[in-house]
């Protein structure tokens, strides 16, 4: 039978910033039988798993569930609202924002990646992925857009390559204050459930995002939250689409099923991690991941090392990047810490490659896991000789001692 | 927590063409802690399954594993090798191939459905849906195709809807009399892993399957299988891809890794699935379930019913489809026969609403769980009063006695 | 990796009269993480499955609940009201009511095993073992006691050997007839949460039972229901005992604790087994089990084979045992059924050794899979050469059918 | 259904010297559908664990498994080797020796608790819960028997309620030098595959241990490891015994069957872990334990309090005891830790109620598990105000770091 054998004694350490460690009651609930997904009792399933996402995302529209990874619904949102050669704005936040973009080029999109140029000792040729979307620029780009090409300007709210979460909001006034018609489009695959997000509220069209990060589950199930406008949109638009497609998945799912087959035993686990967050309260998850954050954060600063994020604004309550001293190979690092402490950290992407390191703080985890964390990243950093200014576990300790 | 209370005691019957009952095994497998898919450990678990998977499909040729249900993969195959306004020539088996030509046009291309004429008394819309594919009708209409305008030919392997296996042998041997250029699609979401099929040997291009069926796992996992040709054809063909792009995931696959995050805990399940079919022989699997299908087969017959399946010749091992008498709502019978026993059977799709009932003798069951469906429909039969030329447990148990 | 490798295909059908199979509920709840035994949430874990039992039992005395198999249930309820040389009256209803009557001349009490003689073509050496016990029989036995010299009678609720369930309330009303002042001792291990039981209603002193049986646990728990004066005779009992003793178990129950480490997990499938116990509703647990009864033995007596139990008010609810014809041996028959169709059936105990077969009818089941199992020995007879009068399934079916 | 709704996030950190954390292997392994225990299979899976016990224990003797706590298995000790009124010797080496001191005497048996007195100013009344078994006590007390009443020695390898492993080879010594017959029966309930043990090697006559400790099991399966002589011993042994009888099991365990039904499921799961303990090999185990406790006492000194242990030649690997300064309520201390850090510590018992919490180092954890269990105690010694000379944390991973 199948064994996980690299991990001789205790349970692993998967503090990578996704997939999260998930719960023992989802993967319980995972493990329940699979059932008819045309029978009666997956009809309550279905309605149940839809309805709780409506409340995560926050809101009264539909929201589309995927078997998919969050690559697939990044597609769907964009396929389901534009037609080839399309004008999108798009901003640089940091490797997935990136990835994002070469995506819809290849979809056949007019893609424009825009980032306010940011200078920077540490990171000089990626400054700006040390911030968060600077709205002002967006709005300016728009301001040129005076034939309103633009059909949507695409941001991504937690960026998971380096930790840093942007103002949507902020993002929406500008394309308001601009007088844009453009849809907003916003990732937040890292986010949901842990940072603070309000698809309604926040006046955005499609949100995207992945079961693997704040819902805790496995990866393979990603979602497409919806407006009107992106519904109206959806109808005019005319990249070719048949299993993104919302229109008839929005339809069906009034009743509770699924016009093609979707994984049932991961909507186990969704519904479960619903549950789950409701009984303590979205906005208790999400202070818990901010106090969190504020202890890893503390004990980087007490290391002397600096954090990816560079504006205190925009620091992810999710992860937290941490750019090592320069001939320090972030990824022989995190080697050392993987083969002896048995704990998996993020590497440095794209641009990042090898300078830079991040910890996850989501997912089934608490104080002492992330103490634990920060312990075995400190005795890897002096095992690799960094010289430290001080003990970051302590730090940490304070933060989580001092807190409640 | 979750829990799944329709059942009172003992376990349902899930007698549908799949999703099909999961041995604990997989279940158990795919509750292992989720581990890092950018880590060393995930790269043995992602060689093991594309090399296990190859096995399976017969192929020394690479396999794509999709997280998507089978209907992302039948887009992956077309939108990997066609263009838009390409044409496509489908053959209509049943319900699921004309899901797959309504998807089609849907993506711009020119498909055209066809089908030997079939004069039927008891289906007389559909009799073409009792009989597999006829390959000379295929290669009549290639022939006609004299400036090679078709791009492809897609059939249906194993037509879910109706307990059709056709010959693709046949197929591929009509294409080569037509000398025909067109890629060979083929459809095996339901047949993979219980009924006999060689991706190689027959000449298939591209073979699409699912995890849900002979596979016996949960849905979410979705495959292609490619051909040297296919994988020319996909290097010109321009119809909009980046989650299905075959590309990018074939060259990081050599490495055990895929480019976006792939479902890992159903990998584990496959991984699973692939030593449980492997220790019993792939041979031996098939053979088990031609066995199966006689036996339901007998009981069908026992009973005086029809078989959907008019032609003894494309039985499918996997599911068997019963015609019920003029006046009998198969529907009807089919939520007796739940509520009453737990049982699952497979309703009559499309053209077939209400006339027919299917029954999979596929995954994680043996004798005796088949002789409890037969049972099981045998007593719904009786409770809506359908007169029964005989007993089908009968003969059912006579099969499973007599042979071995 | 463990695994159980017997079973190719399919679940095994596990049709002994106990350990029964166990449903995932419980499998689930029993792989929840052990917790501190001495911790605050486990006190919430101990009086729920404590008075749980109660309610299980009938009784509002104490329930003392052991991590020891239902063979130290035995032990701890003579040890824990008897004295070294008591006479002790037991009732030899068949060979688990032996093997307790030779416990007790172990344990150095002076045991005297008693059956009114009961003439038997079938058996002709074990009539007495087709019936239930005789009050009767006991009465006249009592009322020789003229000195009170016996103690305790002990008899067998539901004989596991035989498949008989016995009067107790007709015991009761012997013992008070006698006017002897014996305590009453019952051994329901197999009947308990199955067969209807009423610890406190029917006068009982104390209940022997286990997990195993109709509370569906996996073995490893059994128990001790208590009376007032079962508590007063083990003020006076001199059998030494430590782990059994009542006294501190009764004491420390009141917080949720035992004095030493209790078997946690099982514990977890004890309270997942009273929840779904009694979201049915004990009565209609019990209407089940004698519905399904009633379709077993109609299979039974359609084959034309004698029933072990040979008196139609003691035929248990939970198991059937069957005369095999003289000939032929039950226990290569059984091997023919567990090698051909993966279904266990219990062995002839003691005297009916190679000349009975018991079916167990209790558990993770329900209609379909009592035919499935009726089917599977209805086969293995056929391959055995046994002639049959008629087809048990179709008795079988015919019960299910029409009852509900 | 059942959940542990006390940990709102993260894992449970079950730190107490056992019930230890139970690898998800095992429970997995645990969960598997209980099988028929007088089936051919259940035999396999019957040799296995005996077979593999006979290799943890380092016997080749028979190994007894009870359905039971390790309580049980002290009685069983007893009661197969003793008569009513025989003399034993027991040691105090604390609340566990005290306690089967207690049992014995409940029992019946003429038991003395001896302990050579020790001065100590931390614990005035219990010094000599600060050391191990004194051998030259015993044997100064042996000699003093000239008529050789004493039939057996009793002597705890692991006190888990102080963190003190006694040398059994010296207690062997002093035996032999005083030419005394006394059995030696040993209790290595929670130093079983942990500490190095050797059961023939050292010459114990029986040794008693459980499943919840170093196995890694839940509780609930405990055993007796015999030699020739305790064997002979059971011959001649009077105490009233049943179910604990070693003769009929030992007789029937060559088959790899129990005479009463046995814990199925937990053998499953003890099956598993001989696996995991032997892949790792049982030398790199116990270093592993001594590795670990080397870093939980650095901590300990560092923060200035003293181990429960005060002989460093005793040191448990197992678990680590610590006195708290006078006034602070350990038990308060414990309860801080748990509602502020969901890690559980154990209580200390008997004499040191209050004054002393024991951390355990066993089970399925790791370094990184370990340094979280010591920064969840620092934090709760400065929440309560405890003035630390220095930090724990520190002293742990600089052993852990340096080790390897």
């Amino acid at each position: 039978m199948l064994s996980l054998n690299s991990h001789p004694t205790g349970n692993h350490f998967l503090q990578i910033p996704g997939p999260s460690p998930v719960p023992d009651r989802l993967l319980r609930a995972m493990s329940l039988p699979t059932i008819d997904h045309r029978g009666p009792e997956f009809a309550q399933l279905g309605r149940r798993v839809i309805e709780g996402m409506q409340r995560i995302f926050g809101t009264a529209q539909p929201v589309v569930i995927y078997p998919a990874s969050g690559t697939g619904a990044w597609e769907a949102a964009l396929c389901n609202t534009l037609s080839p050669g399309d004008k999108v704005l798009m901003y640089e936040t940091g490797h997935f924002a990136s990835l994002w973009h070469r995506m819809a080029t290849r979809l056949g999109l007019d893609a424009e990646l825009i980032a306010a140029p940011r200078a920077d000792e540490w990171l000089p040729q990626a400054g700006h992925w040390r911030h968060g979307v600077d709205a002002d620029f967006i709005e300016a780009r728009l301001r040129e857009d005076t034939q309103g090409r633009i059909c949507a300007v695409c941001v991504v709210h937690n960026e998971t390559s380096t930790g840093v979460t942007s103002d949507i909001r902020a993002v929406r006034a500008a394309i308001d204050a601009a007088r844009h018609p453009a849809l907003l489009i916003v990732d937040t695959i890292s986010g949901l459930a842990s940072a603070d997000y309000r698809h309604d509220e926040w006046g955005v069209d499609v949100t995207v995002s992945g079961s693997q990060k704040g819902l805790m589950l496995p990866p393979g199930i990603s979602f497409n939250a919806l407006s009107q406008r992106a519904l109206e949109a959806s109808r005019a638009a005319r990249l070719p689409r048949a299993y993104w497609d919302w229109e008839e998945i929005v339809a069906m799912n009034s009743t509770g099923y699924w016009p093609s087959t979707p994984n049932t035993n991961l909507l186990y686990a969704l519904a479960e991690a619903i549950e789950m967050l409701e009984a303590e309260g979205l906005d208790h998850v999400f202070a818990r991941h901010q106090r969190w954050a504020a202890g890893v954060r503390a004990a980087v600063t007490a290391w002397g090392l600096p954090i990816q994020c560079a504006d205190a604004r925009c620091h992810s309550p999710v992860l937290t990047g941490v750019i090592t001293p320069a001939g320090v190979d972030a990824d022989a690092l995190r080697r050392v810490i993987h083969a002896r402490f048995d704990l998996s950290l993020g590497t440095g992407l794209g641009k990042l490659k090898g300078r830079m390191f991040r910890m996850g703080h989501l997912g089934n985890i608490n104080d002492l896991t992330l103490i634990a964390m920060v312990a075995g990243v400190e005795m890897g950093l002096r095992i690799q000789g960094v010289p430290l200014a001080g003990s970051g576990v302590e730090a940490a300790m304070q933060v989580f001692r001092e807190t409640h």
